[in-house]
C-alpha cells in the first residue's frame, strides 16, 4: 500500500487504541486486524455519501462483531459522517456520548444497525439483501436501475459459530442473493484462546455447500488483494460472495497481536505507544492524526459521494418518465396511509361465526396487503399453520424477486434478524411468524428489534394449551411474560375479531415498537362488547350492573368469554361482576391514571385474573388479595378442551375463585 | 428385504397410520418414511436391551424429528419397551395417555430424551456422546472397556434447518466424536412444501465442513444399503458420521407421498386404507399385527439384548480387578454425597472484602469440583468472564477426553441442549454458561430442562448495568421475569457470598430442577445479615426495630445493600424499615403461608422492591399499593456506576420510593 494508504489505514488503529486506551474499556483487536479490509471497502468499492448518509441507493454495511465499534466509528469520524467529532472518538464508552460501546442504530449517524450479540448483523445483512432484491424487482424499468447496491456485512470467528450465520446463509444461498458479500475477519482468535479448542470447521466448504462464491485472501493487510476479492465478488450475478481474509487480531500491537487478550481488553498504554511506534505513526500525541490524511479522507469522501450525483440524475429522468412509479416510490419508502381501510366498516365488520383469531389474523393480513403493497413477509415454515399467505401476492425467490411471501424454512432466529434487516433497509414494511412456543428462538432478535426501535410486527399462533394433542413441548406458559417484559415492545392478545381488528390497526400505525399478535388456534365465539377500545390495551368488556362492583375479572384472548361465563354464573349468587378484556398490557399502562382507575378502580380490591398462561405478571392488577387462574406448570398432551377443563379454566373455577377473593 | 423384514417394518407404519388416524391427529410423513432405517438401525446395529432401558452401555437413540412420535412409540411397543401395550398405541395424543403427541422423557419408558422443537435432539445427541467420550476416558482400562457406545440421532430436513445444528455438529467435529452416528431422513419436504423454496444447500458438503464422514443411501427402503452405511459410520473411528437417507415422506400411501400434506395430518380412513393394501398388509382391522411379526421382534429383542449379558461379564471383571473404579462408579452414577463440604465451615466462610458474585461463584465451582469429580461444563466462550474455568481439570478435547473443562465456542444453542444431553445421558453433572443478556439465546434449550426436570446448573453472569460500557445490547432488563415465569427452573440472584454459597449448595442438590445462578460482574459488599435463611428464597435480612414494620424494602443481589442503605437514611426520618433478600422468588413461593407471612406480613402494604433490572413480576410482592424501583426501559453504555446513578439506583431514590408509598 502506499504511504497516504498505510497512513489512513493505520489512523483507524491509532484512533481505536487510544479510545479504548482512555475509556479502560473496549475491543481493539478486531479493528486493529480489520482496519485494512474496512479501509479498502469504504474507500474504493463501497457506494455510499457521508454527506447523505440517508440516500435509498447508498450501499449498506453493517460490522456483525459489533464489539469492534472503534473501526465503525473510525471509519465514520475520518469520512466526516454526521461530524462525528473527533471529541466524540474520545468519549468512547462514556454515558450519553455518541460513541457507545457498540454501535446503536438510530444514535449515531452512519450506523446501519445495532450490532453486539454475535451473528445478528449477518442475517440483517441478508435482510437488507433481500430488500434491495425485492425493491429491484418492484421498482426498476430497463435502462432504469433505480434500485442496484450491495450490502456488505464484516464479522469474526464468533459470528460464525453461531447458529443464525447458518440458517441466514443458508437461505441466501438458496435465494441467489448475489449483492450480498460477506467480509470474514479470519483470525483465529476467539476469548478462550485459539478457535482451534471448539472451531476447526472449514468455514469456506460450508459456505460453498451453501451456494456462495468463496474467495481468499491470505494477507490481510494487503489492500490490491482485498479490492480483487471485493471486485471478484461483485462480479458474480448469480451468488452471494464470502470473502475470507485472514488477518492478524491486534495487528500492530507486537505484544498483543495474534493473542486471545487483544480481542477484549484496552491493549494497556504501554502497548499503545508501541503499536505507534511499530507502525511507523507520526504524531506524537493522543487522538492526533496527520492533517492529509484528513485530506484524504475527505477527498475520498467526494469522490464515492459522486456516486449519488450519478443517481440522482437517473431518478429524475426515472420520475420524469414514470410517474406512477415514482408515487408508489414515495408510498413505499414514506408509508401509505391507511386511514380509509382503518376507518372503513368492512375492516370492523363484527361476524357472528366463531372464528380461531389466526384465521381472523390471517383475513386482515390480505386485506392490508391490498391497500399496503409494500407489506412483506413469511414463517418459518408454517405459514399454513400461522395463516400468513398473503394471496396472490407471489413467492419470493432467485426467479421472483417480486414476491411478497418470504419462506424462511425453519429458521426462526434468521427470519427474525432478516425482518429487522428489511426494515432498516427502508422502503418495505415487514412481519415474521412462528408458534408462540417458538417466539423463544425469536426473542434474542425481537430484543433488537425494540431496542432499534423498528416497528415489526411479530404474528405469533397457537397461543395456549389451545394446542391440545401437540402437547407441553408446544404449549406457551411463560412466553407472554418474556414478551411482556421487553422494553418497547407491545404485546396484543385479541379476544375476538373486533380485538384483532385492533391489535393489527395498531401494529400497522407503529412507528417505533414492534408488535407481536398472540393468537389462538382455537375458534373463539365473538364478544358483544368488545371495541376498539381495545386499543387501550384494557377496557371494560362486560360491566357491572352497579357503578361500583362486587368484584373485577380481568382476561385476555380466549379466556374473555370464559370471565362472561364466569361473571354470569356469579350473577345467580348475587355477585355483580366487572369483566375487563386486557388484550395489552403495554398499551394499558400508556393510558392516563384516570383512565386506568375507571376501568380498575382502587377501591375495588375483590379481582380475579384468569389467562391459560403463567401467572407471571398479572399481581400488578391482582395485588395481594386478589387471585389468578392460570397454568401452574406445563401443559399436557391431548385434545384442547380436555385440557382447558383438566387445568381448571371453566366458569365454574373462575367464578369459585371470585369468592375466594370475596 | 426378505418378508419378515418387510412385515416388520410395514408393522411400524401400519401402527402409525392407524394411532394418528385414531386421533386424528398427528405426522405420518416422518414414521411411514424412515420406519426401514429405524428397524434396521434397531434390530441389527444397535445394543440395547429392552428389557433393561436403564443399562449404563446402551447405546442411545434419540429422534430429533420428534413429531415423528408414532415411528418411536411403535418401536418401543413392538420391542417390547415397558410394556408399551397396543391399548397405550390407540391411546396415541389422549390426555394422560402413555403415548403424548410428542415424546417425553421420564413419562414412557425408553424414551432417551425430549423433542418437538426441531434440531435441539441433534445437540443433545452430541452431548451424550460427548458424555460416553469423557465417561471411557476417565473409566476404561486397557481390556476393559466398560464405557463404548454410540449415540444414533435421527431427523430430518426441519432439524438441519435449525442453526443449532450447525453449532453442534461444528463442535462434534472438532472433537471428533466418532461415536456419534446421525441419520438425516432426507425427503426433501417441510411444512409450507419443497425444500427447493428454502433450503438448497448441499447438505453433505457442509457435514465434509465440519469433519464428519457423509454416507448417502439412495434408496431409503433398501435394508442392507442402510444397515452397510451404519457399519461404515460404525467403523470411522476418527470423525462422526452423517448417513444421508433419501427417503420419500408417507412411503406406501399412493395419494400422499412426496407430498407436504403428509406431514403432519391424518392420512384419511381411505388413505389408510389405500396404504394397507398397497403395501400388501394382510391384518383386516385397525392395530392389527400379525403375530409372526411380534415373534420376530421378540427374537430380535433378546438377541440384541445379549449384548448386556456380555457386557455384565466384562464389568463383573472389571469391579473385580479395580475395585476403586468401581467405587468411583457407583459415585458417578449415584451422585457424590457432599453433606460434609456444605456444613463445612470452609464452606460457608464469610470474608471482609467485597467480591462479585461471579468471582465467588468460580471460587465455589472450584471447590465442589475437588469434592465432586464428575462435574463438568464450560461456557459459549466466556470462561474467563463467567469464571468458570475448574483448575487442573483439563479441557475436553480430541486429544483429552478425560478434561472437565468443555469450550463450546459462541454456541449458546448448542451448549444448552449438549448440557441437556449430558444430563441425561448419566454419570455427570454438567453446567453451563454465558452472560445473562445472552440466556435469551438459551431459553429454548433451558425450557426443555426444566420440562424434562435435569438438575442442570446455568451460571449467568454480568447481570444488569451492571455490565457498564458495553452497553444497552449487553445489559439484561427483562431476563429475570423470563426465566422467573418458566415452570420448574429456579433463579437464584444471590446478594454476597453466603448467599452465593447458598444458590451453588441448592443447584448442586437438586434432583429435578434445573438452576440459573444470576451473578454480578461488579463488587459486591458482603452483608452482615446474610445466611443460610437464603434457601428459603425470600428472608429478613435486616429487621426493623419494632414487630411491624412502618415499610418493607425488598430487594436482590446488587440491591440489598442499596435498600440497607436506604433503611438507614429513613431511620434518620423515623421510618422503621424491615428489609428483606429476595434472591429466589420459586423458593419463597414453596414456603409455608406461615412463613411467607412472617417474612412479609399482609397486614404492612407500604412495600418497596428495587432490582436494577424489569419491575415486571414485582407486584406479587408489593400489590397495588407498592413501588418498584426499577428499570423502566433498556440500559446505557458508560461506566457501571454512572449508569445506577443515572437510573436511580440511590439509597436517596429508594428512601424516596418508601416515603411516597407511606
Amino acid at each position: 500500500m502506499n504511504n497516504i494508504d498505510e497512513m489512513s489505514v493505520n489512523a483507524i488503529r491509532v484512533l481505536s487504541a487510544d479510545a479504548i486506551q482512555k475509556a479502560k474499556s473496549g475491543h481493539p483487536g478486531l479493528p486493529l486486524g480489520a482496519a485494512p479490509a474496512a479501509y479498502e471497502l469504504w474507500s474504493r468499492h463501497m457506494n455510499h455519501n457521508p454527506a447523505n448518509p440517508k440516500w435509498e441507493n447508498r450501499d449498506r454495511f453493517i460490522l456483525s462483531g459489533g464489539h469492534g465499534s472503534m473501526l465503525l466509528y473510525s471509519l465514520l469520524h475520518l469520512f466526516g459522517y454526521g461530524n462525528l467529532s473527533i471529541d466524540d472518538i474520545k468519549n468512547f464508552r462514556q454515558l450519553d456520548s455518541l460513541t457507545p460501546g457498540h454501535p446503536e442504530y438510530g444514535h449515531t449517524v452512519g450506523i446501519e444497525a445495532t450490532t453486539g450479540p454475535l451473528g445478528q448483523g449477518m442475517a440483517m445483512a441478508v435482510g437488507m439483501a433481500m430488500a434491495e432484491a425485492h425493491l429491484s424487482a418492484v421498482f426498476n424499468k430497463e435502462g432504469y436501475p433505480v434500485v442496484d447496491h450491495y450490502t456488505y456485512v464484516l464479522g469474526g470467528d464468533g459470528c460464525m459459530m453461531e447458529g443464525i450465520s447458518s440458517e441466514c446463509f443458508s437461505l441466501a444461498g438458496t435465494l441467489g442473493l448475489n449483492k450480498l458479500i460477506v467480509l470474514y475477519d479470519s483470525n483465529n482468535i476467539s476469548i478462550e484462546g485459539s478457535t482451534d479448542i471448539a472451531f476447526t470447521e472449514d468455514v469456506m466448504k460450508r459456505f460453498e455447500a451453501f451456494g456462495f462464491q468463496t474467495i481468499e485472501v491470505k494477507d490481510g493487510n494487503d489492500l490490491a488483494a482485498i479490492g480483487a476479492a471485493i471486485e471478484e465478488a461483485k462480479a458474480d450475478k448469480e451468488r452471494p460472495s464470502l470473502i475470507k481474509i485472514d488477518t492478524l487480531i491486534g495487528f500492530g500491537c507486537p505484544a498483543k497481536q495474534g493473542k486471545a487478550s487483544a480481542h477484549g481488553e484496552p491493549l494497556g498504554e504501554e502497548n499503545v505507544a508501541a503499536l505507534k511506534e511499530n507502525i511507523g505513526w507520526p504524531c506524537k500525541g493522543d487522538f492526533e492524526v496527520p492533517q492529509e490524511v484528513y485530506d484524504n479522507y475527505k477527498k475520498i469522501a467526494q469522490e464515492r459521494g459522486a456516486a449519488e450525483d450519478k443517481w440522482n440524475k437517473l431518478f429524475d429522468e426515472y420520475c420524469e418518465k414514470f410517474p406512477e412509479m415514482k408515487e408508489k416510490w414515495d408510498k413505499y419508502y414514506n408509508g401509505y396511509d391507511l386511514t380509509d381501510l382503518f376507518e372503513s366498516e368492512e375492516y370492523w365488520v363484527k361476524p357472528e361465526k366463531a372464528e380461531a383469531t389466526r384465521s381472523t389474523s390471517g383475513a386482515l393480513l390480505n386485506l392490508i396487503k391490498q391497500h399496503m403493497p409494500n407489506l412483506v413477509g413469511g414463517s418459518a415454515d408454517l405459514a399454513p399453520s400461522n395463516k400468513t399467505n398473503m394471496k396472490d401476492a407471489g413467492d419470493f425467490s432467485k426467479e421472483n424477486y417480486a414476491g411478497s411471501n418470504f419462506h424462511f424454512g425453519v429458521r426462526e432466529q434468521a427470519m427474525t434478524a432478516i425482518t429487522n434487516g428489511i426494515a432498516l433497509h427502508g422502503g418495505l414494511r415487514p412481519f415474521a411468524a412462528t408458534f408462540f412456543v417458538f417466539s423463544d428462538y425469536t426473542k434474542p432478535m425481537a430484543r433488537l428489534s425494540s431496542l432499534m426501535k423498528l416497528p415489526v410486527t411479530y404474528i405469533f399462533t397457537h397461543d395456549s394449551i389451545g394446542v391440545g394433542e401437540d402437547g407441553p413441548t408446544h404449549e406457551p406458559i411463560e412466553q407472554l411474560a418474556a414478551f411482556r417484559s421487553l422494553p418497547n415492545f407491545t404485546v396484543f392478545r385479541p379476544c375476538d375479531r373486533t380485538e384483532t381488528a385492533a391489535a393489527w390497526m395498531y401494529a400497522i400505525k407503529s412507528e417505533s415498537t414492534p408488535t407481536g399478535l398472540v393468537l389462538t388456534r382455537q375458534n373463539l365465539p365473538q364478544i358483544e362488547g368488545s371495541s376498539k377500545e381495545a386499543l387501550k390495551g384494557g377496557y371494560i368488556i362486560d360491566n357491572s350492573t352497579k357503578a361500583e362492583p362486587d368484584a373485577i375479572i380481568i382476561a385476555s384472548g380466549s379466556e374473555v368469554s370464559l370471565a362472561i361465563e364466569a361473571k354470569k354464573l356469579l350473577a345467580g349468587d348475587g355477585i355483580d361482576v366487572r369483566v375487563v378484556s386486557m388484550p395489552s398490557m403495554e398499551l394499558f399502562e400508556e393510558q392516563s391514571d384516570e383512565y386506568k382507575n375507571s376501568v380498575l378502580p382502587l377501591s375495588c380490591r375483590k379481582r380475579v385474573a384468569v389467562e391459560a398462561l403463567s401467572d407471571f405478571g398479572w399481581y400488578r392488577y391482582v395485588g395481594l388479595d386478589g387471585k389468578v387462574v392460570s397454568m401452574k406448570g406445563f401443559g399436557a398432551s391431548g385434545p384442547a378442551n380436555e385440557l382447558f377443563k383438566k387445568f381448571g379454566f371453566t366458569a365454574e373455577n373462575v367464578a369459585a375463585a371470585v369468592k375466594d377473593v370475596m
